[in-house]
């Protein structure tokens, strides 16, 4: 898998991807070799909650050049050059009008920052600093040809696996970062080959949905579309982000600190021999902030390796293919699809003879023969799962409670619900 | 009270208890002299919940001769040589055909383990491993003369000591044990002391209701019969089992885990000079399965010595006389007489001048004179039940949260009751 | 402050104070001079729940003399001479009939203890155990010139700092103890300087109100005529009482233990300079007795230095001014005046935009300009408070868990409700 994962990172790395524009509508055409997307394309203007979805921005060209026509700085060198959503600009300047609209990190001499301005209007490039204190006094020249198009629209992609049931297991990923590798090719790379991974097997019990989403804005709008279904119908959801590095794996919790999604990542977590950290939520990182803002408080987590703002690399050029390791990527889709697949198992039953024991004898799941040491660990975790299901409590808590294997109370509630003694109520 | 145990356990000691039987009915007859038992015969064929009451089984003989005539194996000489619910059966068998009816222990060679076949039709004999070594090719005679019979019935045992109410506290013992000491002549003979050392006291506010039964099926029988009133009245109950060693004390929590039942049991234990272990609840073990099943979700817990399958002699020949002590079990009557006096004193009282305080002085329950230390313990106790008595708490509660003595708490809590500040509730 | 509290403290001092009489009338009338009290008389006999209010109280004169006329015991002297409520006597007595109307404390044999007997007809005297030791065989004259009035009233003072709402926080305080200083000159004295402090301030959100009634029987009676009010409106309240002296603070909890009041009691302690002790709710004390009581159950809790009952000086002549510190009682306005603000302060917001972020962006709270680290402080505490005001968590909740000091919670909230983001419900 982890040659194709790159295959898949080199065609995409040097896209210029936004909040709208021809990168994203690339990027979701490139990923649909490997998700069945639907993309819908929603245009500018559309209100959603306090948000407008904006002008489509497009850039064809942007560059500086010095009075001998030499290109210092050029957009197709590096789509981190141009602040992102940057107004169109043509004109001469001198080295301090230029330097108005010049931006760096001297604290990063050596790398390019990424910018940007949505909701403003701004022109400017971003250069490493080193460069910046290299320029000489001079007529600049600079062009940018840039297009914010009210007509255009907002490009978005969808991707559902269906289960046996209208509960759903929802995988969050944002598309709106130009060339970065960990924040933010990581994240659809891993939904998508994660998803690759899933269609093909055995229905689960939930339907799994996936969405590549412009960060914020695009949250915003699925949720002003969506927010009712999945207030009614998530039992989980999981925002990927910065999760292609080799560092150890990061899960904040949702705003509830206590859901499904949260057990459970942590359940699979503690049980994987993976290193990993477990953060509180907080409100400000990525989409969880909209999924688990206080109207909807959905129970989403967000799953990572070093998380956003931990790592030097963070937002500047340097977060590029030598920061991310394809084994890494590799390992982050599968632990993802362990988290979902605790997630699908966690049912809750109701023990539909609640009142004494049922005979498990006459039903094949009980020694006749009565002994010393009758209860097995079988019928141990069965009688577990009998006592617990009063149709409250999911199965990783009679895990929790019974000491007994999570796997094997699974296989012991399979059993009860086969032999009509149970039903799977969520 | 030691001497008169010793007698009644030597009589009782040789009889065949089963799920039913006339041994079961024999044993009642005994334990009549001590309780005001009322003897119920339950039809064989009786549904409850999703069980049968089985044929009632009863043993002529049953035994192995060797073809010289000699009896080897004989249940006259101890009756767990026979499994339990054995069907009849009459023949002449090589030694590898009589194997196949042999049960042994090779990791307890010098013992009979004790085996039951209550619902499938089997027959066989227990014996030690060593015996079962010992035994030479032969022509073997086997005689088990055992009736089925479809039109008999399961005898339970029901006495009740009336209270001032109709709250209730539940004593529950198994009666189907054939010849083993610790589990389970010790309930039974436990229960009946108790009986005898309450009847005859002042009558308490709750009603104790003591039941003999069969385990499983009997508790079952009972349930669907008496459930609904036990949901309603039931305060607290007790499961008696392995409670006559001379190991420390065991309690086992109901399965809500706070019940009144436990806090009491805990409270008791703790100011007891005896060593004692707490163990969460867990859905095998004995009666308290049924008590605890989530349809009834019972206050009832389980009071032991040495917890049933953490002693090598459990479900063998060597649970015997030598393995119990008289003295541990008069311990045991004078350690549970004094839980269910917990659990009767732990009234909940309802404060009837919740309004600011009542004016304690002009009845006489405070000093007239003010001084720097008007409010001695006594006065220091009504006050906390006073402030506490909101109908919620009980005085157990009120007693940890003061840290004033449950006896000193009572004592307050009822000279206000005779003041007519406060009523009991429950 | 300091000079003018002792100012008052020194005219207060001598004034005998009891449940009623003119001693309270002199207090309340010099306290006018700081609050604007509302001075109201209850009538003796009044009814309130269990409580009666007594008769009035007045002394004129209270002597023992010797046979050589003498005065060797005087009320003028030392109010804690004369019993509390003292009924009225004239007559000779020998020394042993005398000794049966004197009281002092051996285990401090240089103090005058302070007796009451408010509601049980007792004449007596309170003097040095050594003064008592020192009498001898004589003749003694004794004269107590005191009236209990049935037709006479108990006399309390209430002020209030009307706010922007008719939520209230209760300062509570009491007048009826003669010349002891700590307990009880330094619970008025904190209260009036600190009504002082406040009542020319922005007005609060909540309304303040201040009471001055004597203990017991006058908050019994305010409850009666305004328990219903406090019920439903108070958001918190704190009993004032020995918090003059030099010792560390002490919060005593309300009875609900985790109340406003109590949180942000504990916040400001936790937050000052100042050495202090929490203790649990206990239900003998001062007037939290009856704010507390299970029918009213309000989040009242108490304000203390030395607790009383904590130091030797307690009701004893020697709580006299040299036990005190007017720099203490300065300390403790300030501190109370913070305790308030907290209260105040500590706002319930419910978030109008709850579904999703609000664009911070383009109310001007968010920069416009996306890089590294656009997540201040400010903002980080703003995207805090937006998160959790889902109109159930204070701020002081929000700040716990954010990790972020209170005040910048309080301004980024003050922030958000001027941007019509949110608005306050409590």
């Amino acid at each position: 898998m982890k040659l194709e994962i790159e295959k898949y990172f080199d065609r995409l790395w040097p896209i210029n991807r936004s909040l709208t524009g021809n990168g994203n509508r690339e990027t979701l055409s490139i990923l649909s070799e490997l998700v069945d997307l639907n993309v819908m394309e929603i245009p500018s203007g559309t209100q959603c909650f306090d948000w407008t979805v904006p002008p489509e921005w497009n850039v064809k060209e942007a560059w500086v050049k010095d009075s001998s026509g030499k290109k210092i700085i050029d957009f197709k060198e590096n789509n981190l050059h141009l602040i992102g959503y940057s107004q169109g600009f043509e004109g001469r300047l001198s080295l301090d009008e230029l330097k108005q609209h010049l931006h760096s990190s001297p604290e990063q001499p050596d790398v390019i920052p990424y910018r940007t301005s949505y909701y403003e209007s701004r022109w400017g490039f971003c250069l490493s600093h080193t460069q910046l204190k290299s320029l000489k006094e001079d007529n600049y020249e600079v062009k940018i040809d840039a297009e914010h198009n009210p007509k255009g629209s907002m490009t978005i992609g969808e991707a559902v696996i269906q289960g046996e049931t209208e509960r759903e297991i929802l995988i969050s990923t944002y598309i709106c970062h130009p060339s970065m590798a960990n924040n933010e090719l990581s994240g659809p790379l891993v939904s998508s080959f994660l998803y690759s991974k899933l269609k093909s097997g055995i229905p689960a019990y939930h339907t799994l949905r996936f969405i590549f989403v412009p960060e914020t804005i695009g949250a915003i709008w699925y949720l002003s579309e969506n927010g009712n279904r999945l207030k009614e119908k998530l039992a989980a959801g999981f925002v990927l982000t910065c999760i292609g590095d080799d560092g150890a794996f990061t899960y904040k919790r949702s705003r509830r600190g206590n859901s499904v999604a949260d057990r459970c990542a942590e359940y699979v977590l503690t049980n994987s021999n993976s290193k990993f950290t477990v953060e509180d939520f907080f409100p400000t990182g990525s989409d969880e902030r909209q999924f688990c803002s206080p109207g909807f408080n959905l129970p989403v987590g967000s799953l990572m390796r070093t998380r956003y703002g931990k790592f030097d690399e963070y937002h500047t050029s340097a977060d590029d293919k030598s920061f991310i390791s394809f084994r890494a990527i590799e390992d982050s889709v599968n632990l993802c699809a362990a988290v979902i697949d605790a997630v699908d198992k966690n049912a809750v039953y109701k023990n539909l003879m609640p009142y004494c024991e049922p005979q498990l004898g006459k039903r094949g799941l009980y020694p006749t023969l009565g002994s010393k040491t009758d209860t097995s660990q079988y019928v141990n975790a069965m009688m577990w799962v009998l006592n617990q299901s009063d149709g409250m409590k999911d199965l990783l808590e009679i895990s929790n409670r019974s000491g007994i294997r999570f796997s094997e109370i699974i296989d012991a509630a399979e059993s009860l619900k086969k032999s009509g003694l149970s039903e799977r109520i969520s």
